[in-house]
């Protein structure tokens, strides 16, 4: 690693992202491709997130990657907000097509004309389906692996409803599963609450979501959760047949997590050696590296390690024993940092006749020596300490990078000091909304689901019993 | 159920594929949805050829969904092929893009300039990754889910090697899991072995295949696994610094299974009552169906079937009780008959007092009687029979599509009577073997891995020493 993480952090980013190994730029501007070990983190992220999604009933499906413009017009709002990232499909080998097709920018369009044509009585309800594709929205501004990106891994999670509170109640229980996860896989913490209607998801009656900081001051939006009201219901006649013998519009939600959480896990952990990844979505949580200096002690100090590694790995550990002969323990120790490996197992010859081993934690660069019968034990502590330490780390982060501001003057001045986010009032119109941003760069972020009593008038406009936010410069 | 399958295999299939919940047609020509049901069999397949392409050290990755045109047609015949189907992406929001952006129909070309860039030496050969994903290839013929479709989810392995024999062994490995997995998992008998140098994939140096007879006698490619030679690693400049000091260029293999074995599967297994899966990847295994007159029984009833789902999912099958209480008994039964459980568990009033439970097998349709307690063994048991069964009737099917043939009358009369393989010999030139397909629709299928005895001279041109084959109509 070249860059400091604390003197220049997208410079820092960038060359981890590469250097550690989980992606590379495509050839296409805009677009990555996943090396194994970035992708792995992407399926340990989708084995929890699906456990989740089917105790509570959800079951995946596919819907295909290109949707007819005239579809994806039938809910305008919807449309006039996804058009100017679309990718269009407009031939077939030699021939022009009669309508063009989007790639997917995402399938609420898709999902009612699909899943919700066939509903017929209140008794199918609810339908609760949901999505790991990639999505596409042409990205102008920078590539930021994982950040921003023109494809996107995610999950698209689609529901329909018989009424708003049905509505309502899956839109906070899919909030919760992923604030849950966030936190407790993740370690990163996170503040949830409402979108302001500008920043709501375009054709969402509301949206909620979940918004942590990173070390820069900047937020980062992590998971969205949105009651969709009647709108798609409407629009694509999604109808059912109720206990009171009327028809009625469905109610409906969509929610999503992208890989975009992946790039949180490396801002917030990493620092100037590399990656750190929380153990519950490191691909390989204990590495075992052997030092030896003659053949001799090779052979003894290799045998150990074996053995080692399988009984981490009967424990259920993820393991990796690098016993690699081109490079000395010193460039290994520095690959394995680079890479994030939660804890680090030492074996040398004296190690072997002691009966010891030596662990190393990545977080906070540390050796315990410990017996070695008493290895499963240990390695299990210490992986969860590092989990816990991991979200103490970045509860002291987001402690840190929290003000509050009382009139325009103080919020400007905590947005450039500490940036992170700032709690203040404003009246709720869009009009200040928009002025805040366009004189600061920062948005509502949250609005927290309990009202806030106000800090203050209005910042912006000086009105009285406003809306208490958290604004933030965004990702 | 309204066709039969003997009577109308095509209108049978369209139905099959609704009426059990498999899939469902997209709004634009050519593409499917798949409802829950449907994909967790995907699903299935998927975790079952994972956990052996890991234990071959293969690991998964991603690559993008578009592709430019210029990387596309780096490989010459490959670009050839491919393009009369590619759909092509040409604007971004309003803007005209300056190069036209395919929609993945393979991911070789991106594959080689991404993962193949980085290597150096031959150290860091060979190179093993896997993707899942879907590719898109434009379809002019009618639909048919999962057998002919514009979109398909599929896996495609990607490797590279230091030599020949290397990829070879790749190939061969690779096509022998597909085998095992097709024969195991799916129950359904494959012929292996060479595709001729006209049936080859547009840019390899060979092609292997796994190819699989159905019930009205056309032929079905299952899986396909390629020794792509140094095509593409010389369009591509992958190449690495050999132990000798010398640059070389690598070899290459691509390998891939597509959701097509879904076809398979159901064409194979089904009958007039519906699906009938094998349950290696049956979403549901067992249905427990309560059987009961009055209230007080319902309550006993219900609750026995809820104590053995519990102990039938403790024990690791994939259950589901049947406890809606619209539908009848009956109702259930025809129900669940269509989406091919493969066994019932019917519980009723006597069942309990008897401590006694029928067991219903869907290939066969017979029931049996076994004592309560024994429950668990003997589904276990009666699962593993319908599974070996499946095969067992499969093989008698491919036995009776097989024929051979020692001259063209015979060969048409073979493919007329019988269709499924007709074994015969042609001299091996594409002259003879594109005048056997004009005139007959016929098309080699496979080419045995160890060369077999003429069994006559070329049955176009005469000439002797041919090669045998086995030839069929495919889908």
């Amino acid at each position: 690693m070249k860059a400091k993480k604390s003197e220049d952090l997208p410079e820092w980013y960038s060359e981890v992202v590469v250097e550690a190994g989980l992606a590379g730029y495509a050839p296409i501007k805009g677009f990555i491709y996943l090396h194994p070990y970035g992708y792995e983190i992407w399926e340990l992220i989708r084995s929890h997130l699906d456990k989740r999604f089917r105790e509570t009933n959800h079951r995946n499906a596919f819907l295909p990657v290109l949707i007819p413009e005239s579809l994806l017009r039938k809910e305008a709002e919807h449309f006039k907000g996804f058009t100017p990232e679309v990718f269009w499909v407009t031939m077939s080998g030699d021939d022009q097509l009669s309508e063009r097709y989007a790639v997917r920018p995402t399938s609420e369009t898709l999902f009612y004309s699909t899943f919700g044509k066939s509903i017929k009585s209140w008794r199918e309800l609810p339908v609760l389906v949901n999505f790991w594709n990639s999505a596409l929205r042409a990205e102008i501004k920078s590539t930021k692996p994982f950040i921003r990106t023109s494809e996107f891994l995610w999950q698209e999670g689609h529901t329909i409803h018989a009424t708003k509170e049905e509505a309502d109640e899956e839109v906070m229980r899919m909030l919760e599963i992923y604030r849950e996860f966030i936190e407790e896989k993740l370690a990163i913490p996170v503040i949830a609450g409402y979108k302001s209607q500008l920043e709501k998801f375009v054709g969402a009656l509301y949206t909620t979501t979940l918004e942590a900081v990173m070390p820069d001051g900047k937020v980062l939006q992590m998971a969205t959760s949105h009651n969709l009201g009647q709108n798609f219901t409407t629009a694509f006649e999604v109808r059912y047949l109720g206990p009171d013998g009327q028809m009625h519009y469905a109610w409906s939600t969509s929610w999503g997590l992208s890989w975009r959480v992946i790039g949180a896990v490396i801002m917030v952990h990493g620092d100037d050696r590399g990656l750190v990844l929380p153990p519950e979505v490191a691909p390989i949580q204990v590495v075992v590296i052997p030092i030896y200096y003659t053949d001799a002690e090779r052979e003894v100090v290799l045998e150990k390690c074996r053995q080692l590694v399988s009984r981490l790995k009967s424990a259920g550990f993820r393991t990796h024993l690098d016993d690699d002969m081109e490079h000395t323990p010193g460039w290994k120790f520095n690959e394995w940092e680079l890479k994030g490996v939660p804890v680090r197992v030492e074996v040398g010859p004296r190690d072997v006749s002691e009966r010891k081993v030596t662990l190393f934690r990545r977080d906070e660069l540390k050796r315990t020596r410990v017996d070695e019968p008493a290895l499963e034990g240990a390695v299990k502590e210490l992986l969860s300490e590092v989990q816990r330490n991991l979200f103490r780390r970045a509860q002291e982060l987001l402690r840190s990078k929290l003000s509050e501001a009382r009139s325009f003057e103080e919020f400007a001045r905590a947005l450039e000091e500490k940036g992170g986010f700032v709690r203040a009032t404003y009246c709720g119109s869009e009009e200040c909304e928009t002025k805040i941003k366009d004189l600061t760069g920062a948005t509502v972020r949250v609005i927290p689901f309990e009202r806030e009593p106000p800090l203050s008038p209005c910042i912006v406009c000086g009105r009285e019993d406003g809306v208490t936010a958290y604004f933030g410069r965004a990702y």
